[in-house]
């Protein structure tokens, strides 16, 4: 099955950070060509004149279940939002984790959204959902000590289950998830981090979002998180931290010199008024891999990582009275070819070029908001002007999942349908 | 004529802030029923089951025309910033002015804006464009003084000038507009308000945006520019001052006991990394009038105000560590009610309420990022989850400007396909 997307403005996001006019051919789940005027014929003609394709943005830190539970903890103190979270989080259903998945996969493609690192538990749920959204999952199952979960049984082995369960579905990697070093002892961490290296999965953990946290490691300790987690061994290629505020400069050095990678989440940090602001610029300074991510429905409220990026370029440059830092490019590279990196698929996924999977989004350009468009201002324009309402078509491994703003996977007014029942039953209890 | 919306969810931001399921009704320019069933025969139906029908926005500070100028200053610092854009600002024609101000009112639109306040000169080419896409512009002609300025002629007589010639033109409300006080002095500040005075219309300006204007003026007078303007008799009932973030609580108070508004400008501030932050809180506290303001398409780079009411909150929440402050009611607030008083408009606009001129924005209902959706978390939704993309169906003074997405007033297509060559004729030079 080959596709030919005509003549659209393509940001490649190759290492030269090209941006060619011309076609994009896939065969069937890979692109075979960029840029050149395809003479063949194709099985299906996308006319694309005049728009934008550009890489399926990637967002690496999210609960795409809790989607279900939106504007229910909104400005509200920070001990209170946990409190609220926490007793819903344990009362959840097969049922409304189904519905909160296909909400929120629905909700990322429709903002551009083609992968998503997902920590939760339940991910076969999860997973299951994702697989009919048709777009990819990592999914990292919640590693914690047994004895402070809610999780029937051993949580690293319920995660070894669900890995052996997924790890042949197309678009689903198992990944392993680590809930913060708050409720993970040195075990749980340690066992989370060599069943990752074991089967090259993803590790991702929460690390460093408040102050609190850290105060409370370094008294129980002697340790700060990051400097604690990479004397037990668990910080290597494979991580990806979320958050990663409040950290020191020491911290910043031997997270780069493990090699790892940080999922930012600025709208959920800034909402929670947390305090801590990601060193964006340390962390690229020194080796570390900056990603971004959206956090999930209690915090953000929202999964669109269009408006992601732009805010993360906001926060880093009114934090640190500096214009100049975390520029348009640098903030579609997190979004994009870090990303890739961060989850071992550097090859697969994050640009336009031949060979990779076929994660392509296309921006309507006759929007007035990307107007005037030229190569010059083109990823200025994505980033800065850009929004989820530019989003027409959305292809994951060649699969067409949106198609000129229609949805061709999940059946969304059927899902839509049972959501509010579940927010009731799960919020207003 | 009698149109008919039918079956919303209308958050009337009335001052009870009910929100109530029903019809809103339509005579004509303005609402003559909200909330029951309307069992009359209607010119138009609109069909809304489960659409959230809320007022039109009111952006309070943009410059519309500089729309064409988009991502040709980002990411420098900003003496940079300014250098170029005051040479791209002075080299204007009418034909860019107007390509500038179709796409930024289509923007607006399509993001659900259905009033702005301008700050400009040539606001008669601004006005024949706006009147073309069909909202309402507050269009105040920048005053400065007459020796600093690229006008021909004085800036005063000048937007007296307009002011005769469009005061009764149907949705255009000719304003005044001071530059600053860098470049307005006492005879400008005080004729630009006595005329706003006499005409009774508002008095916009551009207020402590940056710690160097601060800095200069009191180094020139020995007073900060509020108590200055204060002193001088310029703040009043009709003055919103665009930015206001680097002030004294003894200027907010001097603001607050003035009666006067403030356009609050967070992702422009944010973008060019000014430092500042405007203090709302204390605002609130003190009795100045809280609005919300896109400012240009050179700093922002969009004129979303869907976009900004959340940023607004997060950067309040992040930068006070207080997850509390400007809430999601607050923030809604800031762009609906709030900003009709700040143009004194309180009576016309603002709100959804028997009486009213029809602005009126229709949020579709199906979209997933909306949902779950409930009386309960309706407000929050709209503010931290909602997005332009949500936009379907938009009225200004019971003109359907914007229906089902489809635009009827400008030609879209037209107005873009010369944008690029005005781009580069003023960009590139």
């Amino acid at each position: 099955m080959i596709t030919a997307v005509r003549d659209a403005w393509v940001v490649t996001q190759d290492p030269q950070r090209r941006i060619v006019r011309g076609d994009v051919v896939i065969d069937g789940e890979r692109i075979v060509s960029v840029g050149e005027r395809y003479k063949g014929t194709a099985d299906k003609e996308i006319e694309a004149s005049g728009d934008i394709v550009m890489p399926g943005l990637i967002n690496t830190h999210t609960h795409v279940a809790m989607t279900v539970m939106k504007g229910v903890v909104d400005d509200i103190p920070f001990p209170k939002f946990l409190e609220k979270v926490f007793r819903i989080d344990s009362d959840r259903t097969e049922k409304d984790l189904t519905i909160g998945t296909k909400i929120g996969c629905a909700e990322m493609i429709r903002s551009g959204t083609t992968t998503f690192v997902d920590l939760y538990y339940s991910e076969d749920v999860i997973a299951k959902a994702t697989i009919e959204a048709g777009i990819r999952g990592v999914l990292c199952w919640c590693v914690l000590d047994e004895e402070l979960t809610t999780q029937k049984g051993n949580p690293l082995q319920n995660c070894k289950r669900f890995y052996d369960e997924f790890k042949n579905k197309k678009k689903i990697m198992p990944g392993v998830g680590l809930q913060g070093v708050y409720v993970c002892g040195e075990e749980a961490c340690k066992g989370a981090k060599e069943f990752s290296d074991e089967k090259d999965i993803p590790l991702t953990l929460h690390l460093s979002e408040t102050r609190g946290e850290v105060n409370q490691h370094r008294k129980k300790t002697g340790r700060r998180p990051a400097e604690w987690l990479n004397d037990i061994g668990v910080l290597g290629r494979n991580t990806v931290a979320a958050h990663s505020a409040w950290l020191t400069l020491n911290e910043i050095k031997m997270m780069g010199a493990a090699g790892m990678s940080i999922s930012s989440c600025p709208v959920s940090n800034m909402k929670l008024a947390t305090g801590g602001v990601a060193p964006i610029p340390e962390f690229q300074k020194h080796g570390v891999n900056v990603t971004l991510g959206t956090d999930g429905s209690t915090t953000n409220n929202s999964l669109d990582m269009m408006a992601e990026m732009k805010i993360l370029g906001l926060l880093q440059k009114s934090s640190r009275w500096d214009p100049t830092v975390a520029n348009a490019q640098e903030l579609l590279d997190f979004a994009t070819v870090n990303a890739a990196k961060a989850i071992g698929m550097q090859d697969s996924l994050g640009s336009i070029e031949k060979g990779k999977y076929a994660d392509i989004v296309i921006l309507d350009g006759k929007s007035p908001n990307l107007r005037p468009l030229l190569q010059e201002n083109m990823v200025s324009n994505i980033v800065y002007s850009g929004s989820s309402s530019n989003v027409k078509t959305v292809m994951c491994q060649g699969d067409i999942v949106l198609e000129d703003g229609r949805m061709n996977t999940i059946d969304e007014a059927e899902v839509l349908s049972e959501s509010e029942e579940m927010w009731r039953s799960l919020c207003l209890r």
